[in-house]
């Protein structure tokens, strides 16, 4: 195996387990400190990432770059790489829809760069068999080989750029979308003065549907400020596939509504979250 | 107990269920046979229901009405009873939205009517414990009465008009809103070349997810006729509470391109439900 000098934007809670995996794999992973918290530097220091200083840097050590980063920020990622001059393997991980995906390979292959399509689905990679990369493109092999060793997965879907976005976008598009879908749902009931009765329906049968539906909707306020992005992709790509967008433009604003809790310490409690969906 | 003279408009699959609760409980229970099918008239016969021939006779014959047919026919249900001279109790037990309950409500009243706003949550009442008939309005215990007997069961839910739809709505909300959804997402995935990675994807975790979201969708067809209109409704009264609508008018849409199963012999194949999604 030939040792590559990989670079990734950028070491989120994600982005890091990836990291490690490539690291676990023999690779040398490369990070950029400036503009970046202390947070993501604790996590690339964490997993002995090397500090290329500058994103200029990056680009002209490395010949692999991975970008993972909340969705609205992907494409301005990807165009300041290409800037930098960059004409290796780009790797975009991004839950983005399939036109965007399109698009910025399209950028990429018009400056000389290569292109590989991918997505996440799972939680953070620290175990097998719980995350899986997914990888569309021609070049998609070469790529799985830079996570050979795991724990994360990789799936390839073949030679077709944007099957790794789509698949992502339909498997987030009932996920996320639903936890949006249960915020919206108990906002009505309490608006409406039947909550309690509401729950109290959903426990008749004995599941624990209610108690795990008010857990999920606490939950997700702590992410919901990078969701937003994520439903307005997939609702764009509903529309291109000719099936009807509307779901995710909703859950979007569910999430935006939402975005507020980002830095809560704790899962707010539900009347908390329920008036801030009610007080728009 | 006063045994009373109750009419049924009209007797499908759901009213008839109702209807034989109310005969259960010692009640005289008629339907109009003018202008319904031989499916109706059978279930009618089998549970002993009185024809009273025409609506203007069902109207002079009965104290109390039930209301219990496809949402989008449930104003004009309430008009013609009106227009027979009704001024009894009226029940109206239909999947329609908060704002539409609380019209027709006033409509009677001024007429000198009584309504109670009911709704239903379960499949046709044929065993106890599996189907609740939720009731709001200062009258409502009188209706429960008419059905004290089982096997349906009552949940009161105080005076206030609109609260029966009110739960009705973000009941099926969830229900028949995340079948939409799932039909939606296979045939984005189809359209994307991915379905069969998706539902490997779901599968991964042993889950049964896929099989049943396969066979969910399959089934589904056959109501989205009706479907449609009771999506409409939840948007409606999503909006009137403040929230964010959407998720249910793409609901409606893609039960309205699923309504030519209708009276199909058998659940379709996958492969074409998700064709007819995508040939719009």
């Amino acid at each position: 195996m030939t040792k590559l000098k990989i670079g990734f934007l950028h070491p989120g809670a994600m982005g890091i387990s990836l990291a490690a995996t490539v690291g676990n794999t023999g690779h040398t992973v490369y990070w950029v400190s400036e503009g970046r918290s202390e947070a993501t530097r604790q996590r690339a220091e964490s997993q002995n990432l090397h500090d290329a200083g500058t994103l200029e840097a990056l680009c002209d050590t490395c010949t692999v770059i991975v970008s993972i980063c909340p969705p609205h920020a992907a494409e301005d990622v990807a165009r300041k790489v290409l800037a930098c001059g960059f004409r290796g393997l780009y790797l975009d991980a991004n839950a983005i829809s399939v036109e965007r995906t399109e698009r910025i390979a399209r950028q990429m292959e018009d400056s000389g760069a290569s292109f590989v399509d991918g997505s996440v689905i799972g939680g953070p990679a620290w175990e097998p068999g719980r995350t899986w990369l997914y990888l569309a493109g021609p070049q998609a092999p070469e790529i799985a080989d830079c996570f050979a060793a795991g724990p994360l997965e990789t799936a390839l879907l073949g030679g077709d750029i944007g099957k790794a976005a789509a698949i992502k976008m339909c498997f987030a598009a009932y996920t996320k979308g639903t936890s949006a879908l249960l915020a919206a749902i108990l906002a009505t009931a309490e608006a409406s003065g039947v909550r309690e009765a509401l729950e109290h329906q959903w426990s008749r049968t004995g599941s624990e549907f209610a108690a795990q539906t008010r857990q999920r909707v606490q939950q997700v306020t702590a992410k919901a400020w990078r969701f937003a992005g994520e439903m307005e992709e997939i609702d764009a790509t509903f529309r291109s596939a000719g099936v009807p967008g509307g779901f995710h433009s909703a859950a979007a604003e569910i999430y935006r509504r939402l975005a507020p809790f980002k830095d809560a310490e704790a899962p707010p409690e539900l009347d908390a979250v329920l008036n801030t969906l009610l007080r728009h």
